[in-house]
């Protein structure tokens, strides 16, 4: 076989025989099972992959509707409600099946998010019984779709100074809503243009006068399919991707809602108009309101990764049918998954899809246990919302990065085939592109991840800016923050175990050694927090104002939360790893395990240079290495892209994988 | 000014006043008076942009062909062709006006190419004058639609593999052309699916039982709109982008054409069935025949660096209309473009953006020159061919794939506006991705730039394959390999005359002295070379296979071809801003350009490192001189892009930039 001339394995070892059920089961964790459900439903739908392409718009968005009120019908979609309502009565499970959704088409998987995640989400987590009763069995089913209305245009992501203001009429005991600004009409509204009856809207109370903030109200925009007196809809128009979800813009003129409209469990306004609200601090008020929505930050991130899983499953296989340019010998040429470039080009995104999927299951076994009241005893379940809240950004920049990055590789690495629509490049690519400016831009959310951690969480962090956060810090002492961290104790710990001990672990550890690898991650999140508190600290003392201090210091604080996040992502892949009972997958895991940890500072080494903690004749070490373990990937690969269950009626590209 | 707050000019000096004709005139270049005629033509066509959203893929394929056929009316198509038939007699300016065409629908872009490139360019550059007296006219003036048939699927870039045979039948003086394996259709061809009626069919040429390779007839495929009897043609459906394009497949079936069919400008079979050449070497007459071609891939990579203009443009001025997340003081938020982290985001590509036009403009110079038989006196015609050819493949590869990459990054730095179709994103993703992967797939292309590295451009380089190329580095010493790079000599010369001198060039000289950038560019190239040649030879000095040891330093071998690139496009950049006269705009394009190569070295400041040639420190200093020329950049920018000459009306984005 030509493989075996051109890839010798490189220890003469026997390659590890990977049990592809079994790893789709470790995949699948505590909710295989729900995983399955969802996949078959995929499956039987999978014409919707097709109609995507063929249909108009209008019939698209139609079709897709009727798709997400079928699965509502089989229960899948409505997990995460309480059973009273017709749910499922189990977050954690919510999640698992979102995600998997998205090995789908992806319109479907919006819509879904839309409908149940934010629209039905916000009831159930901003409203109380009133609006639990009257409206989530209708939400869960499907009869009542709905929008959530929070973004406007003209000011991005500073939703408290958003211009919808909703002022309270004594006289009559109702709300009026009121786009007050030109430039701030509701935008990008998933089922704004066509199917929401009912829309959750954000908008600035004013009770007696007096402004109390951003809180959300429960607005009829149309009915018998017109738009309600007083709102105005547009269409967004044709989006780049996800044309199944009508996208719209929502005005409103003076719509009048009784009082029971506002979602009260936070604040309330009596009849007699008195505002009422056990949380004293308006800001407080509002990011606990925000706080109870993380669902959906975590939901994208879940889809992202899981789109990728697509994306490496199609080009990994079509890698292992395709023949390139140049033949070993006269009858033979080459697979393009023999080439050591192509290899390098997709393993580390394949050990990367593993690596932020354990991630991505620690942050959704987080939001569970936080939203079930599942803590372990003893936790504080304030500082453990905080943060969950920051995890949560952080994993959906990175999992939709990688979407992002992963899609355009494996496109690229399958040829001007992958251009064809029928081979779901052109759906994902498409699709998968918003989700890093969507449900919060990724930029945005690693700036909140570093105020995080430049603040150990603490109870005032939701409500500074980045202004606030710059004067916070630099009144601290930089050893004061590092030592909150907890990468700090992490660290320490683990220099004294590893060979060389404090100070030549660096040299003298093993580079697949994952205490190594931990080590190196764990370092340079903890010089790289250090590193912005010093910096925001110096400039502070200069006299420089704070909004010039961040605008420099930004790279570097994008630079420590990214540093922070990958540490989380690499240890849930060790932890994983290491949980496994000996055997051929764990010895194929560990592999990918490595291939992550060391790919991810190969692509810093020149930060770990800088920083002393790599010689440039270890530098040229990892870089051989990664060869190495692509090489021992390479039989492997066909297994392990089946291990990540991608039905097959989900990857179409006959010509690439049939 | 919120601005002046934030960012103070480093220096104190007063920032530079850019006059915004002079450099898009400076741009534009000899044929600033065609880019300028072809942008009015966009303009008058810019409905063309809202047609392609708003129109059925048949009508929008029509729609295309109507607006090619009436650009071909004002001879902007046309201008490559000799004047004889209705052309424009020169070939610079045929690539200029090209080029330009991609600031507008890139399916008009697309269908231009194939008829007037592909097709046209075939029958101009492989036929004779019996060819070109029945053809060209019709061809120039749009009234003859045709493809250009060559990629077949199941071979990929493995042109000489390709299974379609044209056997010579003596008894009737004709060809009869079929596809011989059920593998081997003509697939991706454009004009294919709806509106050619003749394509350059590319063959495997069999006469008198004997096969002489690979060469091009002309078929017609198609009579009265239905395909031509022994033709089957296939559309190649929904594709990611270019939908105005109609790319379709093609299988013959003992279709046959006379004798005067084949386009025999290097080789022709007689009457009598005898084959003739002027060319023995039948390898060599391939890639002779393939070398005329060479103009598709200049084009496309020109169209992907002027995709990249409208990007960059758009992105730029909303971060100068948008405010952010923060207020720097109560009124006001900060502009979007005042955040250091969407300066580095930006700045870079823009720079890269000019960097890459110039070194374009320098290719497209040596095409004319070379097809208008204008090379300075003395140069070798062949040689000056073979390293057009590699030339043109690396700026091709860089040019798409900076398209690729400043679309979708200045796609993030717009938000969830950018995902809106009538923002342009949507149609410059979808349209400019299989930019990187058609007219030759950048990997492979590079892999062609380091062979002519490696080779010299020896005569023989053309013919020769990864591993004809593996063997044939291993039988020369690596000194005698360097020595015949024009790299060694340019960088033998720079280090004499930098502060420092041979040994300490690399500490001493200024970080923004041109001459040192130029050094380090020069630095890598030479002893990536080096590097890739010790590496072959040592693979096989130890035994392995030429396979394996391509495998093996595969990714180095596209890394030196890179180097390479790399540093043909600074010199392009420093060369063409040294030789603008003093002034302002000297002084705005100085900063660009000290950007462009900073941020190159700073990207690949890992290898440096390890490669002896930046300390830490200086590592560190290069970062920082990048933000510092960032903050002077920021109050240039809308002049910079607005330099770049893209019609308003092409950027459309009215809720954006208006």
């Amino acid at each position: 076989m030509a493989t075996d001339t051109v890839l010798p394995t490189p220890t003469g070892s026997v390659p590890p025989t990977v049990d592809v059920p079994a790893l789709t089961a470790l995949l699948g964790g505590r909710y295989a099972e729900v995983r399955r459900r969802v996949r078959d439903q995929l499956v039987a739908h999978a014409q919707v992959l097709v109609d995507a392409e063929e249909m108009t718009r209008a019939e698209f968005r139609d079709r897709v509707r009727d798709v997400v009120v079928e699965m509502a019908g089989t229960g899948q979609t409505g997990m995460g409600f309480p059973t009273d309502y017709g749910g499922g009565g189990d977050i954690g499970a919510s999640l698992a099946a979102f995600e998997t959704l998205a090995l789908g088409d992806l319109s479907v998987l919006v819509k879904v998010g839309v409908q149940f995640g934010l629209f039905g989400g916000a009831v159930l987590q901003l409203g109380t019984e009133r609006h639990h009763e009257k409206y989530l069995a209708d939400i869960v089913s499907g009869r009542l779709m709905g929008c959530f209305a929070m973004t406007e245009t003209g000011h991005g992501s500073n939703v408290q100074a958003l211009g919808t203001v909703a002022t309270y009429d004594l006289a009559t005991q109702e709300f009026v809503v009121t786009s007050t600004r030109s430039d701030a009409w509701k935008d990008y509204i998933g089922n704004a243009a066509a199917h929401g009856e009912m829309a959750v809207v954000f908008a600035q109370l004013v009770v007696g006068g007096e402004s109390k903030g951003v809180h959300a109200l429960l607005v009829p925009i149309r009915v018998d399919g017109e738009p309600a007196p007083g709102v105005r809809i547009e269409d967004d128009g044709l989006k780049m991707g996800l044309n199944g979800v009508d996208n719209g813009r929502l005005w409103f003129d003076g719509v009048r809602v009784p009082r029971e409209a506002l979602l009260n469990r936070f604040a309330d306004v009596t009849p007699e108009g008195l505002y009422v609200s056990d949380i004293d601090n308006p800001d407080k008020r509002f990011f606990t309101m925000l706080g109870t929505l993380v669902q959906g930050r975590v939901c994208v991130g879940g889809a992202g990764i899981n789109a990728s899983k697509v994306a490496i499953t199609i080009a990994t296989k079509y890698a292992l049918r395709r023949r390139q340019f140049e033949a070993t010998d006269d009858t033979e040429e080459e697979l393009l998954l023999d080439y050591g470039l192509h290899q390098r080009r997709l393993f580390p995104l394949l050990a990367r899809t593993y690596a932020l999927h354990f991630a991505q299951e620690v942050v959704a076994a987080q939001v569970h246990d936080i939203f079930s009241g599942t803590l372990q005893p003893g936790a504080d379940p304030d500082l453990a919302r905080r943060e969950l809240e920051s995890r949560a950004a952080g994993t959906k920049a990175l999992g939709t990065w990688h979407a992002t990055r992963t899609i355009q590789e494996c496109r690229e690495a399958c040829g001007g085939a992958g251009y064809l629509a029928e081979n779901r490049f052109a759906a994902l690519k498409a699709d998968t592109d918003v989700f890093t400016t969507f449900e919060g831009d990724n930029h945005v959310l690693l700036q909140l991840v570093a105020k995080g951690l430049l603040t150990a969480y603490s109870s005032e962090f939701e409500e500074m800016d980045q202004f606030d956060m710059v004067r916070f810090v630099a009144g601290l002492a930089v050893e004061t923050v590092i030592e909150k961290t907890s990468v700090h104790k992490l660290f320490e710990r683990l220099k004294d175990v590893l060979p060389g001990g404090p100070d030549g672990w660096d040299q003298e550890a093993g580079l697949l050694d994952p205490d190594y690898q931990l080590a190196m991650y764990r370092f340079r999140e903890e010089h790289m927090i250090s590193g912005v508190a010093r910096r925001l600290k110096r400039g502070i003392d200069q006299g420089m104002n704070p909004a010039t201090v961040f605008s420099r210091v930004q790279d570097h604080v994008i630079g420590a939360a990214r540093a922070h996040m990958e540490r989380l992502v690499l240890e849930a892949f060790v932890g994983k790893v290491r949980a496994m009972p000996d055997g051929d997958n764990k010895v194929a895991l560990g592999l990918l395990c490595d291939l992550h940890a060391l790919s991810g500072i190969e692509s810093d080494r020149a930060w770990f240079m800088e920083h002393g903690r790599l010689t440039s004749t270890r530098s040229k070490a990892i870089s051989r290495e990664i060869g190495d373990l692509c090489r021992r990937v390479r039989p492997l690969a066909d297994d392990l892209v089946d291990g990540l269950g991608v039905p097959v009626a989900m990857l179409r590209s006959p010509e690439l994988v049939g």
